[in-house]
């Protein structure tokens, strides 16, 4: 996942983003210092913060309270970060936004643990919402998000319905949790029912539109800045937009069949397929997809007050579509 | 850990453990059948349901609601289950109770995977009891075993403060979910603060003793019954009650040490460590140990009326310490 280099948040939501911050380097501060250093690495100084931000921001259009919004912004964070480390295990991968992964740093034993640690703290900081209604949105989106990485492992290589297959996963994997993000800030905000709805919606396509994205870039993005080299999905056995897109452009062509079917040359594959990909129209249709949930996204945010919140939301739904790198 | 074949648990409670069964079947049918042959052999059919039926016991002496009581049981029985699978692939664990380790029988991916599928439906029916101290309760209790599992990886093999951080160690593994399961009792029934405080010191108590006597049970247990050989703990690193106890008797021996310190004849010397454990007073030491506790957990029930259930908890304290296979 790339960081949002360039999607400052808002000036309203900056002090309480730091104050996410600091629960979060409070999480990293445990006795033994090996410990502590993992937990750091894992967990401090990456990205921009989507998922606090959207919490924030979700809350600001009725009742904004940062006692509950501030640690529930930090347990998305953690529950999000604790997939990460047991994803990466999964698909031992090498790296994450350019650094080492957790699992090419220590033992299987303390990346499981890690993660569950994370979990627990996630646990921990969701529950002192003291809302109902936000924990049960919340351990929701937890059970998505399980299911949809044992669909990921045990669909791995499958190619019939891929598309049908495809979605659903990404649902799963990051749009569930995008949902959870803007709907629990819409809960704790004492928002009425269709605005959480709304919310929750928004929050969806804006999941399904960067997971998108992000599936593109394993194909056309720069390699530094993505800190894992392309075709990193194909070379896991998980089939995504462009490829399945290739595949409908070109029925007749096997290239990405053979790649999941016969097990030699599998790099040489890999390479060729990325070619293929980035000198198709895959790209374009699947930036185009990507877009089409950008727009049912934003055309959500239309229940609510036109003011510099919704404009930060609407703003953040262009950025995710526009990254091209 | 052992099934409790001699623990019958009263009438009063038993239809509410065929719910908690069926609820946990009801996690296990899930759409991917081979998924759901891994969740069966996880979860179904295992023990006695120790801790689900400490949750409905300890919930019997005021206001006893099933309909909150049985999804909370089965909540902890799906949070000890997915400490345990973690746990088995943590330490490489090949059986338990005499079956096959779910880390043996498929991958770690879907190992951890299962794990975290658990914990996230533990989480699901530990909300819908919208019980905040409960679920506070709950989620402690899950960092105190994660920190615990942490402490265990990351001091596995030193030496100093041996006792301490055994007894530090056990406290996380498992009583922290024992107290937690008779307090939960305490607090879904509504029972006053000082009743459920005596029910989490009990609960407390009864798992520093089950785990002593699981401890014991490495060093002499009959492997058949337990389905796994003797000394395993040793084998992992881990030094336990009994082999503590044999450095206290004899300090000029240094055959506990050695097995820490060098690598070489490990199996051979892992078989001495249990003899010279099994040969000497330090089991019956640790048996002392754990009735010690077990005294402590029965004198918090003091406070309780004399009737069935306070019975049912004073002979479920006599059962665990009484375990000699």
């Amino acid at each position: 996942m790339q960081s949002l280099n360039r999607q400052p948040w808002p000036e309203a939501i900056q002090d309480d983003l730091q104050e996410v911050e600091q629960l979060l380097e409070k999480v990293t501060s445990v006795e033994y210092l090996p410990m502590a250093y993992l937990l750091q690495h894992t967990l401090l100084g990456k990205g921009k913060r989507l998922r606090p931000a959207l919490v924030l921001l979700a809350a600001k259009f009725h009742s904004y309270r940062p006692e509950v919004l501030v640690p529930t912004a930090a347990a998305i964070e953690l529950l999000h970060t604790a997939t990460l480390v047991h994803d990466d295990l999964i698909d031992n991968a090498g790296s994450r936004r350019g650094s080492p992964t957790l699992n090419t740093m220590t033992s299987v034993r303390a990346t499981v643990l890690v993660g569950d640690y994370l979990f627990a703290q996630s646990a921990i900081l969701a529950v002192s919402s003291e809302n109902i209604p936000a924990m049960k949105s919340f351990s929701r989106a937890l059970v998505t998000i399980c299911d949809g990485e044992l669909r990921e492992v045990l669909t791995a290589g499958q190619l019939n319905n891929a598309r049908e297959e495809y979605y659903r996963r990404i649902d799963s994997k990051t749009a569930a949790l995008f949902s959870a993000a803007t709907e629990v800030g819409g809960i704790l905000s004492d928002a009425p029912e269709h605005i959480c709805r709304a919310l929750a919606e928004y929050g969806h396509g804006l999941g399904m539109a960067f997971q998108i994205v992000d599936d593109v870039l394993d194909f056309v993005g720069d390699e530094r800045q993505m800190g894992k080299p392309v075709g990193n999905d194909l070379r896991q056995g998980t089939l995504t937009l462009p490829a399945i897109y290739l595949m409908e452009l070109y029925p007749d062509d096997s290239s990405v069949a053979d790649l999941f079917a016969v097990d030699t040359d599998r790099e040489e594959k890999v390479r060729q397929v990325v070619e293929m990909v980035t000198n198709s129209p895959a790209v374009e249709r699947s930036y185009a997809e990507a877009r089409e949930f950008v727009g049912r996204a934003q055309a959500a945010l239309q229940v609510l007050p036109d003011n510099e919140y919704r404009q930060a939301l609407m703003e953040t739904a262009e950025y995710v579509v526009g990254r091209r790198q």
